[in-house]
């Protein structure tokens, strides 16, 4: 572990800070790390709530072992139990509109193909190049197999989404836009309610990929008029690795809109096993096949914990982390080749914020050899996510001193 | 419990065979149920393998809590690593020939719509009505789309699957033919090497659902020239509620085929965060988004069971559990309005066989209640499956004597 070369700064402040924090507690609800590891990615991963190992255990040996008599039957509502859920804590969505299952990507693909089927004649796919690739790659096939086009507008890191960019890129041969509420890349948290009414007013459908974005930041699908979203729950979620994803449809649309994977969760009658495809007319019909029962339990845990912390309180903590974060770097980071690459207001930003410094690839694994967890991007980009729930003002400081002196000795080393 | 009101039929044979049994050990390694209870139900679910438990907390607090820093990526390639035993294990195929990820139905799909796509021109889709209906609904899809139709063929329960006429509906329109190698409903099992010859011989391509063979029957995909393959892990190899499906494709298809739900796991560069999607060369082009880790490594516990015990062993306790129930049918059910549905002979089924009684409904909630697990299928049918490492031949004669004594009070009570 680094020894620090210069004194912590802010820890007073931060100490003040963490006295004062109402969301203090929710630290000691999961799985303990060492004292010495600060983790800050969240992003791609995040943390085991303590609650996670008995849950599963429960479903194992108790629901699958003891009851399995019962267990043909006990799961199947499984993915819309976990969706209202979902909805009503994290989504601004009501019972009957979001399910669980799949990855995001196939979720993504459902709600493409069935956007591009709710606007026959239209077959362009708007995305920016702000999205994680996932969402281009599936966009582009969906797109090629409709006969369409895939039209791909830029997004500037630090400026974030244009509107009017957004606006010039919309035709009446768009079916479908399909942006990141918060960039994967560099944390900017686009304005729903615009956007989906820019979208909209061109007679196209938004689709929402909410990876970066649920259990992050609040989120209004239903007040915004949001049609679609999918997204990830393995990251401010904290489902557990490759947890299955949500998908929303807007209630108003769901008896006009198919999914082309018609399985038998669709079906309207699931167990009647009739010859033919019928499909549910409810959010049922964008389901497809048996959800991974065990990964999908696994949600629970953490939407207790953001449900009992609350949302609002969430967001408040995360952005008092990151402007701390933010305030400490620029004194202490700037001057050592660090440049902040996003959104400067934090309200701007989802729960991360991202930097770059042209030895980003060297320096994160330098960074975790020292106890502090990042991520790297490409190209030369270092993304930091403080989950509210589990890191502490005090943990800021600390890790910024030790980016700082690694920072040091890795410029002192290559000259 | 039901107290039998017979002398239990052939307990003496079934007690010398449980001794001379070479997998009766097998037994033991599976979460404890009650003494009394008799599940024959594995078709639907498989037992909780002892080890399963263990596997999960491990790596749940393990991976997952104690090592978040390496949790992005130490899981990438496990539906590679996970497909590569199961293709040595179970499927007679080779390492880079399957990966288990994604539900049998998105599987399906996939593999569906990348067999029209290998044969541009034909848009015919050709199934049994012998299948799960899951297949129907997706190929059904899968055709439309393609602008082109489902044909179904007709299968007798009893009879199986009739070669001739399945060459009758093959002609030069047909790109793809999805059936089932054990019959979710009779049990029949085909015979792959001659299936697939008459399908190559048309010029199309073969899709096999092993949802109710892999982990009951040997199967031998590279030596029959099977093209593709899916199939559910959570029956015969015991992995759990929803656990991920296989998907196996024939290495000579790789390069010559494509799947329609083009995530970043199926990229060249998965992590290079390319622009544009690159399929990569390999069995990773089917792959979509991040897999359910939980559920994924649940499979490896009943797996070691399977590669412990051998296929071959498996399969002739199975051929002789079936065949000693079927005995004991005959003289103990088939009195009391029981009718075998599917074929006679042991040998021609996979694992489970099937009986249709009028009062099928109303018998199997009373069956469970004496504390015999069995499926029923709609609308008339009892599934009878015992899991070669878990079911005694002591467990027949008891199961069938309940069986018999329910059946006769139900009987009596209803005229």
């Amino acid at each position: 572990m680094t020894t620090t070369s210069h004194p912590l700064p802010q820890l007073d402040r931060a100490r003040r800070l963490d006295a004062a924090d109402p969301l203090a507690p929710f630290r000691d609800r999961f799985h303990p790390v060492p004292e010495d590891a600060l983790f800050l990615n969240g992003a791609s991963l995040g943390r085991l709530p303590s609650a996670t190992p008995a849950l599963l255990d429960e479903l194992v040996r108790g629901g699958w072992g003891d009851n399995l008599a019962q267990a043909r039957t006990q799961w199947l509502d499984l993915p819309q139990r976990m969706g209202d859920r979902i909805a009503e804590v994290l989504l601004g969505a009501e019972p009957g509109e979001v399910v669980a299952g799949d990855c995001t990507s196939v979720n993504l693909y459902k709600l493409a193909v069935a956007a591009l089927r709710a606007r026959p004649g239209r077959t362009t796919v708007v995305v920016d190049d702000d999205n994680f690739p996932t969402d281009r790659y599936v966009l582009a096939g969906v797109a090629a197999d409709a006969g369409g086009e895939l039209r791909t507008i830029h997004t500037d890191i630090d400026q974030g989404l244009d509107l009017a960019t957004l606006r010039a890129a919309l035709d009446d041969t768009v079916a479908v836009v399909c942006l990141s509420l918060v960039s994967p890349r560099s944390g900017a948290l686009l304005d729903m309610a615009a956007v989906t009414e820019a979208v909209h007013s061109a007679g196209a459908l938004i689709l929402w990929d909410l990876s970066h974005a649920v259990g992050a930041v609040p989120i209004q699908l239903n007040a915004c008029g949001a049609d679609f979203a999918a997204g990830s729950t393995y990251k401010h979620l904290m489902a557990g690795p490759g947890a299955p994803a949500l998908l929303y449809v807007r209630r108003a649309l769901h008896d006009l809109t198919t999914q082309p994977i018609q399985g038998w969760y669709g079906h309207r009658e699931q167990l009647a096993m009739r010859p033919g495809y019928d499909p549910d007319p409810t959010i049922r019909r964008f389901l497809t096949g048996s959800p991974p029962v065990l990964s999908l339990t696994a949600i629970g845990a953490g939407l207790d914990l953001l449900a009992e912390a609350g949302m609002d309180r969430v967001r408040a903590k995360s952005l008092a982390l990151t402007a701390f974060f933010q305030e400490l770097a620029e004194r202490e980071l700037l001057p050592h080749g660090f440049r902040l690459a996003g959104p400067p207001d934090p309200a701007q930003r989802g729960a991360h914020l991202t930097y770059e410094h042209r030895a980003a690839r060297e320096l994160v694994p330098l960074f975790a050899a020292a106890g502090v967890f990042v991520d790297h991007s490409l190209p030369d980009r270092i993304r930091i996510t403080p989950a509210p729930l589990s890191t502490r003002f005090t943990d800021l400081p600390r890790a910024i001193a030790r980016i700082r002196d690694v920072t040091i000795r890795h410029e002192r080393k290559t000259g």
